[in-house]
């Protein structure tokens, strides 16, 4: 028996392709391409494969979880055909992307099957999920429920720890209302960088060209949901992991204020008791109002009740906000001296601007000296990261033995090589969130700010191992506010030209290399208040695919 | 000029004392028996003094402060009138327990003034606490509204740091609303003992027997609202500090779930940054429902507006609980092989079960084992409260060359002696506490409980420096739970025989020096959800009541 950690790693790898149903398998034409270094785009793939129906085609496209929740709801479609267009599809966007560790494909259709049953019999759905096959990322256990399906977060030396015995809170709540678990998705080693590369499952690419980074580290989820092998899948984020997959994918994503989503029992990197960033549980999807989909029915009425962290309250049905009501969007463009953004972002955000305007909506800039400078949010948040003296993460990669990913280096941050912290240090580095906190809260209380309009990430999605700290996603993690990332426009290298400076782009900006690559703008809101930032989004997505 | 902290500290109090008219001073003959060894009552002295006229004691008799504020939203009453009553009585109430370390009263009364012109002039009160008299815990910060009044917090090295800039938020807040601040009370040095002593202002009396602890830290509030010289008083409590007062002085103490009420801009004993308990401000009155004014009012619509950490959101209208509705109430009695009950409170909580149950309420002993130990809990807590390397609150006492209060000793726990914790370790009190989180919430969720019947203490107030370390108000510190003290019943040797049991009270029980004090109990709640708790110790108290 060899327990070398390639042999591990090949082992637990060859446990998932089994599961990949010869019948939806590509055909090796679709696949010449698919490669790590390939510049083409795969987006067309599933629906010119020829492994889907015209129905399957029908049933992944025309329409989001909300609409095709509606038609299973009403009976008008059952959940069987939903679960087998959707397993088809994933499998499909797996064998262009990598995007999945586990295919539940057999237990999908078995509970799908289960849901029709119990609408024929009962005359009714569920529950409000009744039907919708949801994605989940790697970290989120599932347990008895699905028949023990390991949560090796991608690292080697988790293989060895067997299956889970009990669902993560979120899978107990979203089982409970009816939705279809079928797969889990790629993510990094460590899940601290934005390349969703491991060395068990491998790295994901994404669809819209496969050289460039799928963003992390729910980057499975990212590439799967853009290929719509799924609608809806749950992420995490603490520092910008369910919305740079969204921004690099063309998705929406959402990362709620810390611990609103019940988020325990899920397998982390992190050493137990690390603080004071919480990891947060957030949706994925393909609709604005799909992000909202999910935050309702995952914090519900009493998470609490499931979760002792969960303690900020049930969700709050809050109205859309009245046609012809005028918001007031704070505008944070960039730090221009540490992290200029790139053209295609500058151009995202002033025809953001322009378009927010147009629709009789306010936009405020925000003064460069009103909040601490982002490098030094940036620095604050990674010391925060990188405090825990026995740096676990790294032990959990050294005990197998298997190399870091590439992108780990990338991600360390340059003014912390030699920081040893002590527990002295901390309390500096609270009272420097605090001041963070109160800096932020002051511009957005001074100006009567709604949200605030800002970049996700510097550009569009760079080429792999290039993305680096995720200055502008962060942010809210460390102020603990929420924040949403909404696709918006594309490197177009003639549309950029004129947004092109002369500053240090970081990372480079390589207009021939990054064509094609999504970008989007962040909309950040204020903590606790996700539920008016839902229907602030709502507002803004709208103006911005007028804008499009 | 002389610099030893003995003048520095006599200079201050003659300061304060300088500021009490000559014509409310009580005549040498009520204070032959006013000493720390005394063990008389005072409590009848504000009415036989012969300085209230028939309608000082009319106003601050007859009313709690909702009744008052009804009044005087009315214009029946006055404001001036009303705070010249509480000034008067408040400086009685000094003179007899050492509870005060500023008096503002000119300020006081020309507010009330402004406040009765104001009515007059525009037909209508100028907020919902119009005229309402509120005393403040030392801690909470005046500044230029009130011509500069400096929170030393009975440090001596703070006296120089001399008049405050700004106000404390919830300062700002109450005044906004129409109170009017006329005194500040008396605390422990460090804050962290539950005997109102420090080398400034001395120590507080129990005005119920002169000779027991007023408790602590918000202990001048507790002798002053007692003797009424205040109806509604604003303390803070980060280990029991609002509720054990209230127990010691026989009134309503309310902790909330941390940051509900904003916090920012008190002066704090701790060191900046200081994690993960947060103080909470929280209120102490002579009726339930004044709990309820102070919470509502000093949370408001939008306390994140004010106060970066206050994240609980908005005050929830909530309806009472409607009559003939049963609660569930978990009853936790005490940790009998370390912190056993005295017998008062064991009385206390078996007659406050049976009057619950006799109400058709449902009581439902926690198990034992549901929980972790509460003496687990106390060092745990203990653990986070002197985790600081700098040790920053003896380095206040230190500065000055002023000797620690005698209590001091009382709270070091036996088990930290040597206890030098590094960042490491933090991350198991992380741990630890989260499962402490997680068991009492798992009992709360399985046992479908409203709330918890506890001890507030171990039983009545004892002789001063005796108090100890508070097992029971810091568990829902720890929690971070909100919950009340409400005062019930008196230590009674006779009515208490029965309930003596041969265990090792901590401290000892002794029933000849402890006669005649109050007893309570402390009802616990569920997180983020004062609301709830308010309402459901509106049901308790009136239970308690027809049960006194």
């Amino acid at each position: 028996m060899s327990t070398d950690w390639q042999s591990i790693a090949a082992a637990k790898r060859a446990e998932r392709d089994a599961k990949l149903p010869q019948e939806w398998r590509l055909d090796a034409s679709f696949l010449k391409d698919v490669n790590e270094s390939s510049d083409v785009s795969v987006m067309h793939v599933p629906r010119t494969c020829g492994l889907l129906s015209e129905d399957d085609i029908a049933l992944t496209e025309n329409y989001d979880a909300t609409a095709l929740l509606d038609e299973l709801a009403s009976g008008q479609i059952k959940a069987i055909d939903v679960a087998t267009a959707f397993c088809k599809r994933a499998a499909i966007a797996h064998q262009l992307t990598g995007c999945l560790t586990e295919m539940m494909f057999d237990q999908a259709l078995e509970r799908a099957k289960m849901l029709d049953e119990y609408m024929s019999k009962e005359g009714k759905a569920l529950g409000p999920l009744h039907g919708l096959p949801i994605s989940l990322k790697l970290t989120i256990v599932l347990g008895y429920d699905v028949k023990g399906v390991a949560s090796t977060i991608g690292f080697v030396s988790f293989i060895s720890r067997g299956l889970a015995k009990q669902n993560a809170t979120i899978v107990d709540i979203l089982l409970e209302l009816g939705a279809v678990v079928f797969v889990k998705t790629n993510l990094p080693q460590t899940l601290m960088t934005a390349d969703s590369e491991n060395n068990i499952y491998g790295r994901v690419l994404n669809p819209h060209r496969l050289n460039l980074t799928a963003g992390g580290s729910s980057g499975g989820e990212g590439a799967l949901i853009a290929l719509r092998g799924s609608l809806l899948g749950v992420g995490t984020d603490i520092a910008g992991s369910v919305r740079i997959p969204a921004l690099c994918d063309a998705i929406y994503g959402f990362k709620p204020t810390a611990n609103r989503v019940p988020y325990t029992g899920q397998t982390s990197p992190a050493r137990p008791g690390a603080f004071p960033i919480a990891p947060c549980c957030g949706p994925l999807a393909t609709s604005v109002r799909d992000l909202g989909l999910f935050l309702k029915n995952a914090i519900g009425d009493d998470p609490w009740a499931r979760d002792e962290a969960a303690v900020g309250g049930p969700w709050r049905e809050v109205p859309p906000v009245p046609r012809g009501k005028t918001l007031r969007i704070g505008l944070f463009v960039e730090e221009k001296a540490t992290y200029p953004v790139h053209p295609v972002a500058l151009r995202a955000l002033q025809t953001a601007t322009k378009a927010l305007e147009a629709a009789g909506h306010a936009v405020v800039p925000i003064p460069d000296d009103a909040v601490p400078s982002i490098a030094a949010t940036l620095k604050l948040s990674w010391q925060y990261f990188t405090m825990d003296p026995k740096k676990t993460a790294v032990g959990h990669v050294a005990a197998s033995g298997e190399p870091f990913i590439k992108s780990i280096a990338t991600m360390r941050h340059p003014e912390l090589a030699d920081w040893a912290p002590g527990l002295d240090d901390v309390y500096g580095l609270n009272v420097q969130r605090r001041m963070t906190q109160k800096a932020w809260k002051d511009v957005i209380v001074r100006e009567g700010l709604d949200a605030i309009l800002m970049p996700t990430y510097q550009g569009s999605p760079p080429p792999h191992d290039m993305y680096g700290l995720p200055p502008y996603t962060v942010l809210a993690n460390l102020l603990d506010y929420p924040a949403a990332a909404l696709p918006f426009l594309k490197a177009d290298k003639k549309l950029d030209e004129p947004y092109v400076r002369d500053v240090k782009y970081t990372p480079p900006y390589n207009k021939e290399a990054m064509e094609g690559g999504p970008c989007g703008v962040q909309v950040m809101g204020k903590p606790m208040k996700d539920e008016e930032l839902m229907r602030i989004i709502e507002v803004v997505d709208a103006v911005l695919k007028k804008a499009s």
